[in-house]
């Protein structure tokens, strides 16, 4: 059997270490001329591979593939274009299959989410169908932590760390000055279903009575009384009181904190933000002063401290894609499985895509504490793994050096064009 | 002369650095018994002085105050209290040459900005009045880099990395998205005055068209019309726009763009927040998809990822006020002289207090181009050595292992308290 061409396409909000996954897949299919000819990539995600702009990454030297590993953000871009059923709209899933043909795809690697394992899922199935067998193996990509099955997404770690480290020094800054100052900080993390990177903000603390004090989970109905109580009685013990509140915070009633009335200037209701409703809630009622953040995409892009736990497991599912292609594997996604909590092991395991696509795993309640604002013990042993270690990037002139790739296209064979 | 006993105390907002600087202070005193006697710390800064709320600093082991060097925020706490002037309220001055000559104060060390430099010279000048001759030093100190004749702040180049690597994370992030997501990333940075952390975002750019595109500071008046054409001509040409915006960005008439009449849900309008008026703005004109981030606290407690250069210069500060007072000067402050930008070499200079009070340093127009929305090479010049060099912490369990001091108490023995 000859050797086919690859396709390796990144998928919605990208992270620190979706790139190391791409160096995973890369060098480990370069290692296998025998099976893998050469490694495409979609410009953009998926919209690169629909209207044929592909990125040929055999013309990117090894040094720049192996860069790849320390920096942050999409090398070849992603999308947030998510491809309708099978049934519904068999023309996207036809025109993939063209391009795969045109280019001689054998494999297809979808790094991504939930939607995108549905998404590898249907292009194999619809391969089948048409003719082309190709090889599909997703990859889990996610800093939302939500993907079933997998003990960890990659991409969350890194997150998990950057919040927590930042969680513990901006309450030593808080606690330093509370007397005279600042009494109550607030800072928003992202989270939009699940609270797992909220929860993550819990590993700041080190001894009783530290930051955060409380977390704000989107699993558990927020209650204005309940928790304007506690901001009071933590001020009142601590001197100050920390807040990390997950942006997907909702009342019982389902409606989001951020969108609990905050108008701008020209009386729109305020897109995102939910750590200034919070802060305005406080003042209402205690008159505390308050500072909030909201780290935004800045969490999700600190490559600078990502965890080297994350890095190593991004870097190994995308060789263990290979790999699984490599053995003749089809419609699965490796993952992660845990062995050990501590010392902690892990393994690389597989499931089928059809299990994967279109299932969210939040904080489990066994994971926050009975009274809701802190995470559990069984919780720490879960996340303390996931932000060990250090991966610093290298440093020229006090800055990350970053890659950027030459992104070099593949020329087009598909006579017919394509409108996303 | 036998020994006498030295006062420390921090100001103001705290730093990454600041308790690098009372490193250099306790390590330096120590090392001279013959001169200074114990090194005391105000709880709280100024507050513990006034209401002889003394730390003993003599109890803390080597290794911690080791650790301070490492360790960000204020580690005896620090206050926002500003002493009045001499005339208008003399009982506070009298008050700390109390508690000075209570607990034989002959050094008081007052690590602060502006404000506290005219607090430490006002002493100097009372306690010679008052027959109780005391060496006052300034010790120099501010985020805000708007100290006047040092060419920089111990805590800024902190800072200024802290901003420069997360615009350049945020925007390789913002750029692999935007074709299908978010166009337009908005970082808003402290700054109230002086525009010199905005002007760090500056340094995230490597290439031409790289970001930010556009840097708002307090020293150029903001006009929304250019502003708006700006960010419209840059995510044409680059797909993207980052935006860098100072909280203290103004108007022509002084007004700041925070409060240009965002309400909150309880009608009040909202204090702070800058970045959401932006974006609320780019929304109504030209509809982009837009993501904001509100840095707050994490930038001036980012310990992790602070400057070589500036903890190195904030220990060499606190090192040279000791040696200052130990060569019998009084009422000045140690600065950074620059002797080159490349390679960068500085030297420690004085000058006296008096030229320090209340004088704030802007961004100088050459520092800013012709549009007022980017740094000149100028400013580069200036600005890269600062956040040279990295300096990380010791992690434990995936985070940074900051130290927490015993701070234990002074005994009491002035017979009168003193209300704050």
């Amino acid at each position: 059997m000859s050797a086919r061409n690859v396709l390796y396409a990144q998928s919605g909000g990208v992270t620190a270490v979706i790139n190391a996954t791409a160096a995973g897949v890369i060098e480990t299919a370069r290692r296998h001329p025998e099976v893998f000819g050469k490694v495409y990539a979609g410009r953009d995600g998926i919209i690169g591979a629909l209207t044929e702009d592909l990125i040929d990454t055999s013309q990117e030297p090894e040094e720049a593939i192996a860069s790849l590993r320390h920096t942050p953000s999409g090398a070849f871009g992603s999308c947030r274009h998510k491809l309708k059923g099978l049934e519904e709209a068999p023309a996207e899933y036809e025109r993939l299959i063209d391009v795969f043909r045109a280019h001689d795809i054998g494999y297809f690697f979808y790094n991504g989410g939930g939607d995108s394992q549905d998404t590898s899922h249907k292009v194999s199935q619809i391969g089948e169908r048409m003719g082309f067998p190709i090889t599909c193996i997703g990859i889990p990509k996610t800093v939302d932590n939500d993907l079933p099955v997998t003990d960890n997404c990659p991409g969350f770690g890194s997150v998990a760390k950057y919040v927590a480290v930042s969680v513990r020094e901006a309450a030593f800054d808080v606690r330093s000055m509370a007397r005279s100052s600042t009494k109550v900080f607030i800072l928003e993390v992202m989270g939009r279903h699940a609270g797992w990177i909220a929860a993550a903000g819990g590993l700041a603390a080190e001894f009783e009575g530290d930051a955060p004090h409380i977390i704000i989970f989107p699993e558990v109905a927020f209650d204005d009384e309940r928790f304007l109580d506690r901001v009071r009685e933590c001020v009142d013990a601590q001197g100050y009181c920390v807040v990390v509140v997950s942006e997907g915070a909702r009342y019982s009633d389902g409606r989001f904190l951020s969108d609990s009335g905050t108008r701008d200037a020209f009386g729109h209701a305020q897109l995102g933000g939910v750590a200034p409703v919070v802060a305005a809630m406080i003042r209402a009622r205690h008159g505390y002063k308050f500072h909030w953040a909201v780290a935004d995409y800045l969490q999700r892009a600190a490559r600078h401290i990502a965890s080297g736990t994350d890095v190593e497991q991004a870097y190994a599912m995308g060789r263990a894609a290979v790999e699984l292609a490599r053995a003749g594997k089809n419609a699965v996604m490796p993952v992660i499985v845990r062995v050990s909590d501590e010392p902690y092991a892990w393994e690389v395991g597989e499931v089928p895509l059809a299990e994967v696509a279109n299932v969210e795993k939040k904080v489990p309640r066994a994971y926050i504490t009975e009274d809701g604002f802190g995470i559990t013990e069984a919780c720490r042993r879960y996340l303390r793994p996931l932000i060990a270690g250090e991966d610093f990037p290298p440093f020229e002139g006090g800055l990350p050096a970053y890659v950027r790739l030459k992104n070099a296209p593949v020329p087009k064979k598909v006579a017919a064009g394509f409108d996303i």
